[in-house]
């Protein structure tokens, strides 16, 4: 028995102060069952990504209830799944299971974040959130104050890479030139003015090599996949891709940056698919400098050979290995417990034939690819699927 | 197939100011490895269910990394559930399900709550988070001040209860004298004074009819379950309860308080069990007129018959239906995240006849019921689970 997608929905993504988590994820959803052809009677679970709603909002303990309140989904079993970066799509893994159980024919996951609030402090503490809190208060000097900790983790492991690869600041232009111009043609996207290499590397400086265009923004928005079992499907005349492997994998005290590969390896080996097969990739780039270092990282290219993606080409819609048509976090969005669903969304919209103008030739596999949360030595969380048209 | 809990483990439950949930947790996790037989690699998923972490400590986005950070799960799978007090038993039936899936042999669930601080309104105010914050905050007049919001909403069910069913005050302490009792005989209670009738009665009243002892205190505590299939279990000579059906139901908009009827109903009919084989009940006593109300709707007594059930000595540990042996949540204690997975705990020991002074007489079927959370008119979130010996 296998998991189909049947559905997908989102709201537009970016930065809207008045508009609360529950407007957003009601869009999502109302879209999502309308694509399946279904409703909301017809859903037996849902699960709701979330990552920072306590924090933001003050709302902890019925997020998926008060997240779905104005939905389709109202009184249907519920439940709120939170994994850092990796919040919703850990909340599709579990989905996955629940279809796979034979418990459940049709399963809804919903990954939702407000982040913006009139209190701009909110969304800097929230992110800090995904660190250890205990160990940053313990730390001496930082009073506990939130500071921008993921840019700083990023940039670090940028400058260790560029030294070791030769990528340079110009690379990371480059990916942004590129999703900012996918993101243009992408309705949701939260970025749509393409920027130029020369844009990028004349904002203002974050962390170096980062500048403000390469780290994805705080944003808001919500994304929902209808997930059923192949016997429904049938049943019901309904298609979509077929999920051949979901993922989940979280930080070992010495993981050394090793999550992605480690669970990438057990990815292929599970769906029985080589790194070659894949089609397309939308990938976790919360800064770009990761659409150079994971793929290398997810053995889609050689070690080292990460920087030939973005000089040659192939990761543009229409090249050889197109990698976040959506736009990816730095211009979809990445509003933190929505990004793994609209990763997936993209995927299967466009192993579907939807995307329009940044619709990617032919896919047969899609990879969505996310980590996030830092503990250890590493990323805290990392989630990998494998969809097949 | 079927789900059988083959490890239990817990921390004492109490109010431990200096303990981090880390520590309880890793305690837990320990306990329920040993009592298993197995080694964290064994397990293949984790969940941990967990309510108030990022409204208590500042800790979101990884609270399972965090919870787990010190225990033997570290670098398994894991992501966090969150469902108001049906945290850990959502993440219980999530495990179910993933069990059932047959792409997991073991998953453990850890049910974790760390409520004190030295900052007691934290506490209050995220309890106050199982209400819908921004109904909350748009309301005239309380500028969103946090309120004992909860012991408003099951005061004013007893006084209902209590005019139509004769259920006295006297009813009620009765329960916390049984309870406290029970909890006396268990090594892990909040509460281990057995008090009397009249100390209830003349404690602190917080809003009437409820005193103080009547009402499930502020704690900290963690349990841990070990959950296989049963093909594992027969390979490895392992042998415990099996879940016979585990519901999530989550509050419908026209709910007027029926969402644990109906999942009660839809439970036994699932389990092809019927009411009267239920041996012991663990149940969801916040306040201690639950004890008395709950059974009615759970379909064990007629309407109107809940009150006969403490007057009778029916739910004493020696009686015909014992009703939380454990002490319940007035005793054993109430952290908020880690309750479901504690009643959970007690029913497979009791199950397992390894309760010592508390032990009930050769239990076949045990019934853990909890509900927590408001939102529109009722419990947003509604748990009942099914074991059998």
């Amino acid at each position: 028995m296998e998991t189909i997608i049947i559905g997908t929905g989102s709201s537009r993504f970016g930065m809207f102060v008045d508009t609360p988590a529950r407007t957003l994820a009601a869009e999502a959803v109302a879209e999502a069952l309308k694509d399946a052809g279904l409703e909301g009677k017809d859903v037996g679970l849902v699960l709701v990504g979330n990552a920072v709603g306590g924090v933001v909002t003050g709302q902890e303990m019925i997020r998926s209830q008060t997240i779905l309140s104005q939905s389709l989904l109202v009184g249907r079993p519920m439940a709120a799944v939170e994994n850092a970066c990796a919040s919703s799509s850990s909340a599709f893994y579990l989905a996955h299971l629940a279809i796979q159980s034979g418990m459940h024919d049709v399963v809804v996951v919903v990954g939702a974040e407000k982040m913006t609030s009139t209190d701009r402090t909110l969304a800097t503490k929230a992110l800090a959130a995904a660190t250890d809190v205990s160990l940053r208060q313990e730390a001496a000097g930082d009073g506990g104050k939130p500071r921008p900790v993921f840019m700083e983790i990023y940039a670090a492991n940028a400058r260790n890479y560029m030294a070791r690869s030769g990528a340079t600041a110009e690379d990371f232009a480059d990916v942004v030139a590129k999703n900012t111009r996918n993101g243009s043609l992408n309705p949701i996207a939260q970025v749509k003015v393409p920027l130029s290499r020369e844009d990028v590397l004349n904002a203002r400086e974050i962390v170096a090599p980062l500048t403000r265009p390469m780290c994805a923004g705080i944003g808001d928005g919500a994304a929902a996949i209808v997930l059923c079992s192949s016997g429904f499907a049938r049943a019901k005349g309904k298609k979509g891709p077929k999920v051949r492997t979901s993922l989940l994998a979280s930080a070992e005290i010495e993981d050394n940056h090793e999550i992605v590969s480690r669970t990438a390896a057990k990815a292929f080996e599970a769906a029985g698919i080589s790194p070659e097969d894949v089609s397309l990739v939308e990938l976790h780039d919360a800064a770009a400098p990761a659409e150079i270092m994971v793929p290398e990282e997810l053995l889609l290219v050689a070690q080292g050979d990460g920087p030939s993606l973005i000089r040659s080409g192939a990761s543009r819609i229409d090249g050889r290995l197109p990698i976040n048509p959506s736009g990816g976090l730095t211009a979809r969005g990445h509003p933190v417990g929505a990004t793994g669903a609209a990763q997936i969304v993209e995927l299967a919209n466009q192993l579907r034939g939807r995307c329009g103008p940044r619709q990617v030739a032919n896919p047969r596999i899609g990879l969505a690819e996310n980590a996030g949360g830092s503990i250890f030595n590493g990323a805290a969380a990392c989630m990998i699927t494998l969809l097949e048209a």
